[in-house]
């Protein structure tokens, strides 16, 4: 018991910027994967300054980033399964990080075939949390 | 002359770190348009934690770097002419900053055709300047 609370007390010390980031990613990950869109997109931060680069750019907060993912994954089986692996975190100073990966959509060929490629995330720490501010994903 | 004087010493007053990124950017277009990739490449942090993602992600420095640029454009048609435009740049702090933008490559047929992206720098001020430290290109 005792020693949970100490573990339970030291933890915001123990767990830097990058397990607070890949604790985020594994939640993003579960919010795709039961098709819930508008968690996945709150990890933006909901400013006109944040960018999604794809197949093009898109310049907007959390309301544009959903309607961007909408547009492309529009049913389930588009949506298909996600993973991400050879997640890499860096810290940019005390506010800001980098991360980058692998993603992988395992999906049927209804939903348009299993896709893969590599993001690069930029996110700020803010009160509500990491947010990224920036995505190129390809 | 007074005036110029006055310019002068008001510049680095003046200009902030989006204009030492654009005037590095214009920099980097010149060396890619002589052919010069050892210039090209040495914006590069030379650390091996730095990462550069196209097809695939390269981990190392300069060198690196340089010698992925050499596989990929190995000759004056390949490499063809560089054309950066829609830059943006945002301070991440004051050590760093985000870099996005589209990159254009003017190419004959042999050269392999006329090609054209998106890329995301994230750059780090070193006493040597401004260094990218994740290149994300595609």
């Amino acid at each position: 018991m005792m020693r949970n609370l100490l573990l339970l007390l030291c933890a915001p010390l123990v767990f830097g910027q990058g397990d607070e980031i890949r604790a985020m990613m594994k939640a993003s990950e579960a919010a795709w994967n039961r098709g819930d869109l508008a968690t996945f997109a709150a990890d933006y931060e909901d400013s006109p300054e944040t960018t999604c680069i794809g197949r093009d750019i898109t310049h907007g907060g959390v309301q544009a980033i959903l309607a961007r993912y909408r547009r492309g994954y529009s049913t389930p089986e588009a949506m298909g399964t996600l993973t991400y692996s050879e997640i890499e975190v860096r810290p940019l100073g005390p506010d800001y990080a980098l991360a980058n990966g692998r993603f992988a959509l395992k999906r049927t060929a209804a939903g348009g075939g299993d896709a893969a490629g590599r993001f690069t995330l930029v996110l700020k720490k803010t009160k509500a949390g990491w947010k990224i501010i920036h995505d190129h994903s390809s």
